[in-house]
């Protein structure tokens, strides 16, 4: 047994309802889905989010996260699907997984129904804009 | 102008406020962010969902994706980042992009506060697993 759920997961010490497998990433049902059909996605090794995800998962990773959205979308007749990850804030299992979950019109999930906000000014929108540019940058 | 406002912000002939760009990809801040520093970022060749993405440009664009979520949480100060993908349901613009979200703790923005939903029995979700596996091996 690991520490992380999704680690034994992987390992196949704890079940679960698996969709997909590969050599470098794995899918399963979320036991408490957002609808039915809801699946999550992960590397089989260990990484907390995607902001460490080696650069050789990630064509792995999400050509499968393209494929199981594809296949969620026609093995269940929805519309769309509602492809995301949480990064550390909201995450429930610290081991990096994609919610692959489908979508139908009026489904009473709306991807963004937060309230918006507005920026205060053009300058307030240019200095957002130069603080994460210059750290894309890595300046 | 293209009948498509991100294929024309990549064009350059629509303004953005872009914080990244590669010769395959392109980022900028929403307009109407759910917290201030929420981006989009785009291919820049008009692809509509995840579902149509071109093989050689899941790598640029998910590498990108990464640095910039890293890039968004290291520029605001946040402690993570939300970063999805609305595939035709909710989704504002047919042009495929990715949001990209700084979160902080209790900022208001759970990650799935919707009503998760149950499966009525093991066999349900055997069957919903089996649906989804028959279509990942496109069967």
């Amino acid at each position: 047994m690991n520490a992380c759920l999704f680690c034994d997961i992987a390992a196949g010490t704890k079940p679960a309802h698996v969709v997909l497998e590969t050599p470098e990433v794995m899918a399963f049902l979320d036991i408490r889905p957002v609808f039915h059909g809801h699946c999550l996605l992960i590397p089989r090794v260990h990484v907390d989010t995607l902001d460490e995800l080696p650069d050789p998962l990630i064509e792995p990773l999400f050509t499968e996260a393209r494929r199981l959205s594809r296949a969620v979308r026609t093995a269940l007749g929805a519309a769309g699907t509602f492809v995301a990850m949480n990064n550390r804030v909201s995450q429930s299992v610290p081991h990096l997984h994609v919610h692959v979950v489908p979508r139908r019109p009026k489904d009473g999930l709306r991807g963004f129904f937060w309230p918006r906000v507005k920026y205060g000014s053009e300058a307030q929108m240019a200095d957002f804009r130069d603080r994460i540019r210059e750290a894309v940058d890595g300046r």
